[in-house]
């Protein structure tokens, strides 16, 4: 009997392992999940959410996915939106980051959220929590109760903080609050396991000091790595460009999956996708022996992507669309139309407004970089004559029909 | 007009500089009493005392009779009882020095306080404030916007915490709130002055600037010297037992008085009386000449200090007591009695039951240094022989006559 459930522990602990960049200490993990099979207790794993930027793209997806799979195993995950911070902003008003939110603004972010949050989750083992709930309650002896728990020393050894103290750059007092106030979520949830990315290692070790300070069981610390972007290199971020968002049309997502470097295929599998790790070494090995072309597994990967956040059937078009682009370099048929008044247009200005470069000198860069055509043809100069049934294309994807009015 | 307002504040000026060592700046503090005086509104000077420790004594009462000379000026006195800091306690538990106080205790401390105090403050021009008032309405918004006025680096530019942090020895981050909880005290008074020793400059300086960081006008911060105690040397302080206590009786003040060394006089009669500057400097000048022994300044100051505390006859019987004793080696005639039934007592043990010694272990250095006498004779046994009616002596100041039963 023992020995199963001892069996059952290395499946899940196998699964848990998938992808991950450290778990602190492993042996508790797997003490925890011995007595959750042994008492049919779930463990109780915690994600934080920043609801300042709710537009999640494929970077925040590895935590989430590494929750799907705790939820398949029978934990249940319990979100903490952070409107408490989010409603205050930063009070010192030096931060241009930590933006005060109306509690509309929080409320908004946090139904956009779960929108696409359930994309990955199951809603059904699914926990939300504000943490205003409690942060609202606490007094002064509270938070002075709470900071007495840590000491100004440890807290100076956070990356961040310390090089900021070495470089002479200010640190409010408060700053030294909000991981202890992070932590103090898990107090009150009282949380088996919190899962962060690799940067969030510190915090989510203050939070397993206090639960122990408060006297309670200390959580485990499970750190995802850092997902690369489409560029291979940088962290993946909304504002360096590099990223897939959930909520991208279908169309977007396969052109940007397609544009990853190679050595990023079975990262992204093993990391954004369900698809069982067997599977995922198998291909590994199929394309190191020449077996498998990059440019197919790509596209199961851009299709697995598809099929998570629309389905398989947009996945399906999507993979028709890019074929008939990039492969046969003819124009797809179902672009968007636009309506033009005039007999001439400046290019970098036109195709601002419709969207196809995001400014006028971005338009001009991309004519000179020979990535504009007009009916499939290279187009270089800045001025245009508007014909009816035009298209215009800008790169590999971006594509417009002019009608003339 | 104007130029006798002048006149005015530069004279309040001259008695507010008396014996302090440093008012920062000095130019709004001579701005403040100018506005003080045209507007016919006085200067709000703020005090903050702790609650643990109502034993007041005269190093204490240094600030004290700067406060009276406010008053004096017709400014007003605020003094914050830190009940609230008081009831917490240090919530960490660490702190052998902050020991968590109940409701009856700080309201038993505060009463004994304000008895002491009123030997010296005009209770007309006296406000007490109980810090718990506003600090117990804080939450954590208030907090963490108090916490964001200031930074971790400035705050580890006070003394103590710059050096426990430098030899590894642990700072609570909570102990980090307390000189910004003093600060917001100020914030909340709107203090135009506050007072302290020379060791609370920072945490001064830490209210005027968060008055300012709150949009109020920063306080001037006024810093009293630390009175060195009877030995001369260190700073008075009751663990050193180099204290003069103001609820001590009127022959240990006179005697402790008198044992002050000689330099350290002037520096009395300007910190711990009200004896006018010009008549200080006139003694200082007689005993330099020759023309005034140090000793009957002495015996002027201690009567001054016994009339603060207790009133001119009380100083008169001290006198006279001590010039009986001292004067002329003999015994004072109302000296306490005792009774014992044994023929002969263990003398270190028995000295110490009649508080004449602290311990037996002082009680047998007494003897061996030939500080014990027995009817106006030196001692040296361990052993004595009870008659009744003999008077027992230890040091100058210390008798009893024992009654046999």
């Amino acid at each position: 009997m023992a020995d199963s459930i001892k069996a059952k522990v290395e499946q899940q602990m196998e699964i848990i392992r998938r992808g991950v960049a450290e778990i602190v200490p492993e042996d508790e993990l797997r003490q925890k999940i011995y007595e959750s099979l042994k008492n049919s207790q779930p463990l109780r794993i915690k994600l934080g959410l920043d609801p300042t930027a709710p537009d999640i793209h494929l970077g925040h997806t590895v935590v989430l996915n590494k929750l799907r799979q705790f939820q398949d195993l029978g934990h249940e995950v319990h979100l903490i939106i952070g409107d408490f911070t989010g409603r205050i902003g930063d009070p010192s008003g030096k931060s241009e980051t930590r933006k005060q939110l109306t509690e509309e603004q929080v409320k908004a972010n946090a139904a956009t959220y779960q929108e696409q949050i359930f994309k990955v989750l199951d809603p059904q083992k699914t926990v939300i929590h504000f943490n205003s709930e409690w942060l609202n309650k606490m007094n002064l002896v509270d938070v002075l109760n709470l900071a007495g728990k840590y000491t100004v020393a440890r807290m100076l050894e956070r990356d961040d903080f310390a090089k900021r103290y070495r470089d002479n750059l200010p640190i409010g007092i408060h700053e030294f609050m909000y991981p202890l106030m992070q932590g103090y979520d898990s107090v009150v949830l009282e949380a088996d396991v919190e899962l962060g990315g690799t940067d969030q290692k510190f915090n989510l070790l203050v939070g397993r000091q206090l639960q122990k300070e408060y006297g309670g069981k200390p959580q485990v610390a499970l750190m995802m790595p850092i997902l690369e972007g489409t560029d291979g290199v940088q962290k993946m971020s909304k504002s360096l460009g590099n990223y897939i968002g959930v909520h991208e049309d279908a169309h977007e997502m396969f052109g940007k999956t397609m544009s990853i470097p190679d050595e990023l295929i079975t990262r992204y599998f093993e990391l954004v996708t369900q698809v069982p790790l067997d599977e995922i070494k198998d291909m590994q090995k199929a394309m190191e022996e020449g077996s498998l072309n990059p440019r197919d597994a790509k596209i199961r990967l851009a299709r697995e992507i598809i099929t998570m956040y629309h389905d398989a059937k947009a996945a399906d078009e999507a993979e028709k669309r890019f074929k008939l682009v990039f492969s046969q370099g003819s124009i797809p048929e179902d672009i968007p139309e636009i309506t033009e008044q005039q007999d001439q247009v400046w290019l970098p200005k036109f195709l601002q407004e419709h969207k196809l470069v995001s400014s006028t000198s971005e338009g001009r860069r991309m004519l000179q970089q020979e990535a504009v055509r007009v009916n499939g043809e290279k187009y270089g100069e800045e001025n245009l004559i508007i014909q009816d049934g035009m298209v215009i294309q800008v790169g590999k994807r971006k594509f417009i029909r002019v009608r003339k009015s």
